[in-house]
C-alpha cells in the first residue's frame, strides 16, 4: 500500500467546485464586461515579484503576512499580497510614454499568511482598477462610480454601505507639525485598526494641538460639523472634497448609503487621498475598497503620477451575496431550458453521436455524451433527476442512416428526427421558447 | 532621491497588456464555454500545495523545476507545476461519493522554475479537463475530441498536427519483462526528451528481447506496422486501440492530422495508456496535450479510479495564433462599430456625464468619461486617432436640460438629444447597423 497523502488543502486554501467556481467565475465577469465598457484595459501581473516591491510601502500588517521565499537564484521574491504595487511596476515599465489618463484593470489571485477567518482565505481573488494620471476629484468619483455601478449589477445597491474619508485632510495636518512619514503611516494603520489610543499616544509626540485637531476630526460625525468645529483652515479645501464626493455619489446612486467617516483610515500605506471601503451592514468583513495614491509611482523612482483605485474582493462579495440570498441570478443568466444526454448504444455509432453533440453546443445547446449502456438505458428516469431534458438515443440503426430518436424525458415521447440537423432545430427551438 | 526598484519582472515571468491579456482571456473564454455545454465542471484549485503531491509522480523534470518553499509554519509546500494532481485530491476529497463518470475543467497559471526561451515561461497558463471513472477507449476519444473541437474554434484545424501513443503497450511490455515502475518511469522519461540510446541501455539491463521487441515498436511507422511486424502478441489489443483511436478521431475532423507515433512518450510520469500531443508544424513547442493516468488516484491512496485529460497551453496557443496569422479574430468578435467619449465641460455637468455613460455602458456600448478641458475640444479630431467615433459634449447647459450634443467625429457633424434616451437610441442604431 502506497503512503496516503493528505486530502485537505492547505490550511487557509479551498478547492473551489460549483456553484462556488461558478460564482466567482460569473463575478470576475460581471467586473470584465463593466470596465471594458469605460475603457479599461486588462492587465496580467505576475504572480511573484521581488519582495522589495512589495516591501517598501504595502503597510506593516501585509509585509509581515507574506510568502516570501527565495528562488532557485537566490531572488527573494514574494507571491503578490495585492496588486497595485505590480501596476505602478508595470505602469513604470511598460506606459510611461502613453498620453494619460490611463485606465487599466485585472482580475488576480492574492496570497496572506494570515490567520483563516470567515471569508478570510491565504488565498483570495481581487478584481481592480487603476486610474492613473489624473489627480482631481473627478478621478476618484470615476473609481468609486464604478464600484456602485458594479454592486448595482448585483442587485447589492440597497444593502451596502460605502464609507469613505479624505486622508489627505490627514496628511496635510500631519506635515504641517512634521510628523515623521513612517509615524504617519503607523498612525494611520492604527486608525485602521481602530486603535485610536494608539494612535492618540503617537500623536501626543507632536504637541497638544495637533492631537486635539485630529480628535475633533475623528469625533465630528460629518465633513460639515468638521468644517464647523474643528481648526481644519489650511486643510478645509480637502475636507470639502470629501463633502463633494459624497454628495456626487449620492446623486448618482441614491439607493446606496454613501457614509462619510473622518476617522476611518485603510490598512495600505500608500494612501494619500480619497479613500472609500464597500461594507455590507451585518456582514462581518469589508467587500471592496480603494482609494488615491499620489506618491506610489514615484516612490518607485518614476515622475509624480497621482493614481486612484480600488480592489473587490471576489470572495468576499461571493459571501455577501449568499449571506443576503442573492446568488442565484448571479450564476447563470438566463439558464438552459434543455439539456441534452446522447446516449451511443454501439461503439460504431459513437462518431454519430459526437456529431450529434457538436452540432447540439455549436447551437449553444448544452450536451453530454454516454456510452451504451443497458444500465442507463433502464434508468432513462433518473436523468430527469440530474438535470437532462432530452434523450437522444443513438445506435447502429441511427448512426446508419444519419437519424436521431429523441426523447423528452419530461413528457416521456419519444420522436425520430431524419437529421441531425431537425434534431438540434426541434432542440433549439424548445431552448428559445418562452415558458 | 528614493531607491531605485528594477521595473522588469522576475527573469521568465511576463506583465500582460493588451493585445496578449486580451487575446489570453478570448482563449480561457472560448475553452470555458465549450467545455461547459460539454458537461464538463470549473474547479479552482488552490496556487500552492503540499510539495509531496506533486512529488509523487509528476516524473524528474518537473520535480527538479518546482518552485518550493518552507511557509511560516514550516511546511514544505510548491506552487503548481500542473493541474492533474490537484484534481486528483480534490476528486478524492469532496467527489468520491458521486456517480461516475465526473468531469472537470480547470484554467490555471503554472509555475516551473526552467531555463526561458520562446513561448516557454516561469509562470504560464493551462487551460484542461480531466474525465474520471471511465475505463474504456470512449473516454480517451471523447477528450480527444475536445482538443478538435476546441482548435477548431481558433480556425487552427488544417494547420495542427495531433501526435499519438498508446503507453499501455509500453507499460504491459515492461511488467512482463519485471522492469521496475520507477525504471519504466525514466524509460519513458528518455522516450520523452527523444534520448532513445539512454533509453536502449536501460532496455538492456532486461535482456536482448525486450530491447528488440521496443526498437521494433519505435521502428514502425504505424500501429498496422508494429502489429504485422514485432512480436506485439500478448499487447495486441492495446496496439489496436491505438488504431481505433486514431481513426475515429480522423473520421470526426478531416481537416486535422492524427499521426500516431509509437516512439513518442510523454514528460509526467503518471500516464499509462493513450497519451497525446498537438503540435504546429513550423511552431517550436507542442501546444497542447494529454492522456490516460489510470494509477494516479490509487497512487494518491484511494480506490482504483481510471483518469483520461488534457491540458492546453494557452499561452503557447496564443504565440502559435499569432505565428499563423490568426489571432485577429480570436480577440474581439464582433468589434463595435461605435465608441463613445463623454465631455464633461463642467464640474458641475458631470452627474450628468455620468448617467449619460451608465446608460451607454448598460445598452452594451463602450463610453469614456473625460473632464471638461478646453484641450480636449480643441483635439476634436484626435479622438477619432484614439478610436472614438462619437464625442457626447455634457456641459451646464445639457446639464441642466437633461440634454445631449452628439458630435460625429468622423464625419463632423453635431446632433442635439432631446435626452438621454435619444441620444443612446441612436448610437445603438448605429452600432447594430450593417456597414
Amino acid at each position: 500500500m502506497k503512503p496516503r497523502l493528505p486530502l485537505e488543502p492547505l490550511r487557509g486554501f479551498r478547492d473551489l467546485l460549483p456553484p462556488d467556481s461558478k460564482l466567482l467565475a460569473a463575478l470576475a465577469d460581471i467586473f470584465r464586461e463593466l470596465v471594458e465598457l469605460q475603457g479599461y484595459r486588462y492587465v496580467i501581473p505576475p504572480t511573484l515579484e521581488r519582495f522589495q516591491l512589495f516591501a517598501l510601502k504595502s503597510g506593516e500588517e501585509i509585509r509581515r503576512t507574506m510568502y516570501v521565499f527565495r528562488d532557485k537564484a537566490g531572488r527573494e521574491v514574494a507571491m503578490r499580497p495585492e496588486a497595485t504595487a505590480s501596476i505602478a511596476r508595470i505602469y513604470l515599465k511598460h506606459l510611461r510614454g502613453e498620453p494619460k489618463p490611463i485606465r487599466l484593470y485585472y482580475i488576480v489571485n492574492c496570497f496572506r499568511y494570515e490567520e483563516p477567518q470567515f471569508a478570510r482565505y491565504r488565498e483570495f481573488w481581487q478584481a481592480g482598477v487603476e486610474l492613473l494620471g489624473l489627480p482631481g476629484l473627478e478621478a476618484d468619483i470615476e473609481v468609486a462610480k464604478i464600484l456602485l455601478d458594479y454592486y448595482e449589477k448585483l442587485s447589492m445597491l440597497p444593502h451596502i454601505e460605502v464609507v469613505v474619508n479624505n486622508i489627505a485632510i490627514y496628511r496635510k495636518l500631519f506635515n504641517k507639525y512634521n510628523v515623521p512619514e513612517e509615524e504617519q503611516d503607523r498612525i494611520l494603520h492604527y486608525m485602521d485598526k481602530k486603535e485610536y489610543e494608539k494612535a492618540t499616544e503617537l500623536l501626543e509626540r507632536h504637541g497638544d494641538e495637533l492631537r486635539e485637531i485630529v480628535k475633533c476630526l475623528w469625533d465630528s460625525g460629518s465633513p460639515e460639523e468638521a468644517l464647523d468645529k474643528c481648526n481644519v483652515e489650511p486643510y478645509s479645501d480637502e475636507v470639502k472634497n470629501l463633502l463633494v464626493f459624497v454628495k456626487l455619489l449620492q446623486a448618482y446612486k441614491p439607493a446606496a448609503k454613501i457614509k462619510p467617516e473622518l476617522s476611518f483610515a485603510r490598512g495600505l500605506a500608500y494612501y494619500d487621498g480619497i479613500i472609500f471601503e464597500v461594507k455590507v451592514p451585518g456582514f462581518p468583513v469589508s467587500i471592496a475598497g480603494g482609494g488615491r495614491y499620489s506618491g506610489l509611482i514615484a516612490l518607485y523612482g518614476g515622475e509624480d503620477v497621482p493614481g486612484t483605485g480600488f480592489a473587490i474582493g471576489l470572495d468576499r462579495t461571493a459571501a455577501a451575496l449568499r449571506h443576503l440570498g442573492l446568488e442565484e441570478k448571479t450564476i447563470e443568466k438566463p439558464p438552459h431550458r434543455v439539456a441534452v444526454i446522447v446516449i451511443g448504444r454501439d461503439p460504431q455509432a459513437l462518431l454519430h453521436a459526437y456529431r450529434l453533440q457538436h452540432s447540439l453546443t455549436e447551437a449553444g445547446l448544452p450536451a453530454t455524451v454516454v456510452y451504451a449502456s443497458k444500465k442507463v438505458l433502464k434508468k432513462l428516469g433518473k436523468l430527469v433527476e440530474e438535470g437532462y431534458t432530452h434523450a437522444a438515443i443513438i445506435g447502429l440503426k441511427e448512426a446508419k442512416e444519419g437519424t436521431v430518436t429523441l426523447r423528452d424525458l419530461r413528457e416521456r415521447r419519444q420522436t425520430k428526427y431524419s437529421s441531425v440537423e431537425e434534431a438540434v432545430a426541434a432542440l433549439s427551438a424548445a431552448e428559445t421558447k418562452p415558458t
